[in-house]
């Protein structure tokens, strides 16, 4: 009767496993909740809406926490249903520093804390983790996968790219800097300074707060930002052959029976 | 004779429809209209020409909306021609209320409001719907179909590709908020604002009204920046293979032998 | 005789024909030639380089022009060798207005009108059509077959794309113009004004001459931004699957033979 | 004996032919070094940090390039196991005047130079070729084969784009100079300077510090723009379809029997 109930929770706060009615209830109500704590936060910075709304924002504020603990607490009891964390101690302890429950412990954890004496900024800074409750979001989301799986396949080429860039962006800066330090000292004054220039330059995001006024720097950033292109290319091209692949290999998965004869024909010679 | 006028007026007004010279004719004269209504429009905001021509500009307007409110009243006797919209005056209130003969119908309402007696500042915001019209350039373009196609295809690919920009700008917008907001109070007051700088930056558009000053800013911004290659990359990659599919699709429709039965295979089962 | 010379000479202005050791000769004699002329205008509009260096520049240029008048001459005498100018004034009189000969004819025409008393002024201008010797270069190129047929292939989607651009930038900069027109009415004076905004915007340059600063024209620029990355993606996507598919037809066009049996593969099993 | 331990040695220094356990510890040991170096060199430029750890970057400079001398005296040594240097003399000159030597020489040189009386302001410039080290952690890296497969395959298009940028920067630049010459004589003083301009444009970066303000300058540009989105989706094009073309390849190695015989394709023919 006890594991019966256990088990009930367990799948209604793991929306993947429950598929009734009530499921789906909780499922939406717990997404709606972290959507509009987003909200809530976001608009909290806002100072006009902020002494508006004082209230508000503090009474919802201590409802969405009291909820999050509770979900939480019946999550850690009901973990043991899940074949990992099946030991009662062991199980909920290796659930508790799982990467998912530490961020919806963080989720509401800092609420908490200032009833103890902590400096009030520091409090403030870890407020920031509440916005961890966005990757909430994405365990409701099961349509990453094909996404993922694509990141995946072409993860060793997508590190090149970045391994690529970091080495331009290294050797850039360091050529600019001996190029523009004598005419802007201020605004190229080290090497990890000219790294700025190169990063806004090379992702083409140009502010306009650093550029270069000598003839080399011009000639170089040349250079830099038409390979700057060249980047944006090859990740381009190597996610698109990524879903190309993907999308025939899910093609190939699906079975081709001829119409007339009811035989399976072979895929690749569709 | 009364309901083969009322077709013959049909045809003349759904150009995918008539094929004779006259409704080619009609189709045209239609299309240049509109054309030039939006070139008014564009035009009439220009000072210099709106005090040069203000004769001209108000003759045309008068004149594109008489044609349009026959044009609209005409549709609206005829509509009942086709199926969807057989019955007099249901099928008639069906068709006022779909969304081409909305926009049909706004794109000249505005003109006879100024004879009522509402605020002049109103009508102006309302002529905005004038530009509307550019939709209706859209119902006499065939060849959208192909890239219509495509997305919907990858609909669910690029939704998610959207949420990952959404998410990925309130997290960025949030961190950088508690970098920045210290160093510049003016410029990064609230995450909503700092949601403008971080879309001008992920969409590397960067006007440079706004940039991080502080380091911990700057490095958040690079890794942003090249968070925001990706992002790039990914709808590309997205689009890429379905186009690569759309076509391979066209191509395979041309034939398809069974190698067991040698019948033709219908494509759309492959 | 006279006709044997005649055709000789063709094939010596004609790279693409000649074939022997002096035709590749005058060809990379005249692309030099254009190369350096291009140099040259460039360079002469440095005021420091075009006062120290005044007289090379003159002698360059008339040496240029003399050697670019009697190929023009030449050419126009051998081009009866052509069929398709085989008559003697007609086909001359064709030739003469054949795109490719007007830019060479512009090519050193301007150069002889100062000696006629033209305002200098409008020569100066003028002399920018020796610029369009840039062109006479691609007639050496043939590599350029490839990607002008993957533009050929997918010229449709293309100008589909172009179109969805421009309808974009003016709905935009419509409901841009009314919303940051009271705003920064120096800036976003007119439509026509705010498509500058809107072109900069879309196309990511993101100068910041012109930004919104109202918040209703913030988050229509976020769109609109956001909108931008779908734009970039779209001419990539369809150029990649042109360049893939233009590549498997030149595949398929090579023969496939089974090293083992001598027969040929079908191509479309492999 | 000698030669058994030249061949050890230049095992040990190569570690792409060496496979035992301490062929990958020197191998190690030598990319941090480098890596460490390099983070040396970007450190140093930082006043702050130069000035505190003063001591600690000249002991850290010191020891490493005696590591690296010692380690480019032992390649030299052992350079004659390769066929391609068996030359006691000669073999050892070719090696001595290779790329990665040369790269190798560079990376310790300038630091036995200040003995010598040479002016100081040379030396800090000779430095910028320490800089040159990243090169070598290019030969640590095996992966970089895919991509530089892509990009050789692809070469003759890549090469052409670039000749398209180029004409396109050359014509842009020149019928801008003309357009904005007069209103802008500071910023489009010649046709290089606006070039400049031209090179910020078409790559997207847009800095801001040069932008047109006569109305054909503005038209011309939002034309120029609008070309580099479709410069930035022809590499991105030609690219994607290149890894395509690699994947495809990579897979089709797998296996092919010819529908005739029977008997496995050699895949290379195919």
């Amino acid at each position: 009767m006890y594991n019966k109930f256990k088990y009930r929770t367990y799948l209604l706060l793991n929306p993947a496993k429950g598929n009734e009615k009530w499921d789906k209830l909780v499922d939406y109500f717990l997404v709606t909740l972290i959507s509009l704590n987003i909200v809530a936060v976001i608009l909290e910075t806002v100072d006009d809406v902020y002494n508006s709304y004082n209230l508000c924002f503090k009474v919802f504020e201590k409802f969405s926490v009291y909820i999050f603990t509770v979900e939480y607490l019946l999550r850690l009891w009901a973990c043991t249903c899940e074949t990992k964390y099946k030991h009662p101690t062991i199980g909920r302890l290796k659930w508790i520093f799982s990467f998912g429950a530490l961020i919806d412990l963080l989720a509401f954890l800092p609420f908490y804390l200032p009833f103890t004496k902590v400096d009030l900024r520091v409090v403030r800074i870890l407020r920031l983790f509440r916005f961890l409750r966005v990757f909430k979001l994405g365990r409701y989301l099961n349509a990453t996968k094909l996404i993922s799986n694509v990141f995946k396949s072409k993860k060793e080429e997508l590190i090149l790219c970045l391994v690529i860039t970091l080495s331009l962006i290294i050797l850039a800066s360091s050529f600019m800097y001996f190029a523009e330090n004598q005419a802007q000292p201020d605004k190229y004054s080290s090497i990890p300074a000219t790294m700025w220039w190169c990063v806004t330059t090379l992702t083409t995001v140009g502010y306009g707060d650093v550029f270069p006024i000598t003839v080399i720097g011009k000639i170089l950033t040349a250079f830099i930002a038409i390979l700057g292109i060249g980047m944006f290319a090859l990740p381009a091209g190597i996610l698109a052959s990524g879903f190309s692949d993907e999308f025939r290999k899910r093609k190939n998965k699906e079975k081709h029976i001829c119409p007339h004869c009811g035989k399976e024909i072979n895929n690749e010679r569709i």
